[in-house]
Parts: C-alpha cells; structure tokens; sequence
C-alpha cells in the first residue's frame, strides 16, 4: 500500500511533535497548511522566521523578549526590589495575565530532580544569587510538587546564606497539589498571589 | 501591564489559527518552539520549507504529493476502473490506512452548500466527468450530513448524464450520521467500505 509521500509525512512527524498535538491533529494541521500555501502557510513561515530572529532570553531574568534586559526588567512601573522566582517562561505569562503583580521574576529554568538528573548547576540559581542587591523580598512560585517545593527550600537556603535579612515568601495555598503554575486559571493564581506567606 | 512582545504574540496568533489548536497550546508550543531554537523550531521550518516547496496538488485526481500525477494515480496496483469520490485529501489518507480500497481517488473539494455559497462550479465536479472513460464505478465517499448527500446524488446526476451505465455505489450505512468521512476510526470506514450499496 502507498503511504503518504516523505515531505508530508516529515511535516507531520515535526507537527505531531510539538505540545499538545497528536498525531491526528498534526495531520489535521499539515493538510491546512498545505491546502492553501500562501493564506496558511507563509504567514505562520514569516512568524516563526521574524519570532526565530528577533526573540531572545534576557540575560538578567531569563524571559524571552526582543530586547535584552527584556520589557519587564526594564518597566519603570515594575518594582525591582521583589523578585518572583518561576520555572519557566510561561509561568511569566500566566503570572502577568493575572495582573496583579508588580515585580520582577526570575526563571530558574526547572526543579531539582535526581531521578532526571537535574542538579542545582543546571538550574539559573547562581544568577539569581547575584542579583540580590535592592531586592527585599523573594517570592517563590514553583509548582506545589515534591521537586517543585525541594528546589524552592534549596533556593530559600541558599538566598538566606548571602543575605540573611530578605523576606522569602511563597505562593499561598490555594496551588492545587501536583499542579504546575503554568495550567492554573487565572483568579487561582491571581488569589495565591495576593494571600502569599512567609517561606 | 506589559503584554508578552510582539515577535511572540504574532507567532502564538498564527499558531492559534491552526485547526484543533487554541491559544492555550498555542502559548505551550511557542514556549516549546523558541526554549530551544536549534533543536524545535529549525526541523518544524526545515520540514515547512520542504513541503511548500514539493507537494503539490495532482492534476488528474486532487490529492497532495510530490509527484504529479501522484502516486495513487500511477501505482500499478490502483484499479483505474474505480474513483472513489471524497471531499478533501484528508478523506483519501484516511481511506489508504484502511487498505481496504484499492482504487483511484476525486476530491471535489467541499459539499454543495447554499449558506456558504458552494455551488457545483465551485467543486472539482467538471474534472470528474472528463475522467469517465474506461471506469466501471464511481463510489461515493461524502460524509453522510445533508449537505454531502445532496452533493452526493447532484454528482450521480451528472455522471448518469454524461455515462448511463456505469455503476454508482456509496459507502455502506455505518457511517455515523452528521459525521465527516476524515474523523472516523479506520474498521468503522472498512466495513463502510466492503458493504458499499448501489446508489
């Protein structure tokens, strides 16, 4: 039987990679795209080339930006003197769709994890460390899972080792348990946010 | 509030504009594509290139390949004898992993519509009866809503205009009403398929 030719079969394949999308919809997807090239395809082509281009991490938090210190570590109405600690970039975006926080954040880039092998060099925590200046209080807001808290503890201890007196606080409960901050709809987040407690 | 940057927003626009894709995944897969640009977003634009430059649409029968007349229409196992007539390309993957059908393919394309303003001209109907010479039967393969019948039994009309007779089935009763040809589970399509019925 003739299977469907190589180039579509590779965009499939490449499509059915991504997150969230299975097999079935990656065909979905590849059929769309190449049912009509120049309305489907090109404008998603020139926005994965202009994003691909332009969009880089910022050296100082770790959100992806086109500029570099990024919009949020250079607003004059973000406060610089808290920083909330997240995983990853989307947590930013979960976290500024609430809008109610006013801070700076940093990505560490993951959580602690033995069994993914995953040590405290791998994760941005000695950059974190180094920009404690002016910073008053630390808030962490990793995912409430085992590695999740393990990381925050580990980051907590060492914060507290260069600079004992900064207040280290944590989303309050209200994360559901095994949850990632990334997926919390966003008057959960925005409430966890405002109610957050001593770490 | 700083909205996420324009490079980003503009790509998880696009993105959520893919079938079966909402803006949630749409935000996780632009995370995914640009937390590592070599490794995610180069093969998904490598393999994008690739297929808009290689697959085209076949001129005898519709369907997508990177040869033309594509390999349906050239494989030497395909009985020519029989078409098989189905909306988009979609239908005819569907129908090849069943490896039931062994014959050739139409994709007129959509279904007669008067909402959205398909008429007959606006389908693939013309090419279909330019193809008559030398086929036996033409199987009808249209999701079985009003719409796909009625477009159904306008084509039958032509071909017995145009070829008094040669046979025209359909597919067997067991596709689900107001179901779409493309979504069904492949045995449910087979059986269709084995027991198709004089139309």
């Amino acid at each position: 039987m003739q299977k469907s030719p190589d180039a579509i079969e590779n965009l499939v394949k490449k499509l059915a990679k991504l997150p969230s999308v299975g097999t079935r919809s990656a065909r979905r997807i590849a059929l769309h795209l190449l049912s009509d090239k120049d309305l489907n395809m090109a404008p998603l082509e020139q926005a994965l080339a202009f994003a691909k281009e332009t969009v880089h991490a910022c050296t100082l938090c770790g959100n992806l930006d086109v500029h570099d210190p990024c919009t949020i570590c250079t607003h004059k109405h973000k406060d610089a003197s808290k920083i909330c600690v997240i995983q990853s970039v989307g947590d930013i975006w979960a976290m500024e769709r609430t809008g109610f926080y006013d801070g700076h954040y940093h990505v560490i880039g993951g959580v602690l994890s033995a069994l993914d092998g995953i040590t405290p060099d791998k994760l941005n925590i000695k950059s974190l460390l180094n920009r404690l200046d002016n910073v008053t209080e630390i808030i962490m807001a990793l995912g409430a899972t085992v590695d999740g808290q393990a990381t925050a503890h580990y980051i907590a201890e060492q914060i507290r080792t260069v600079k004992p007196d900064i207040q280290i606080s944590r989303l309050a409960y209200g994360v559901p348990i095994g949850g990632e901050v990334e997926y919390l709809d966003d008057s959960t987040l925005a409430t966890a946010m405002k109610s957050r407690a001593n770490f």
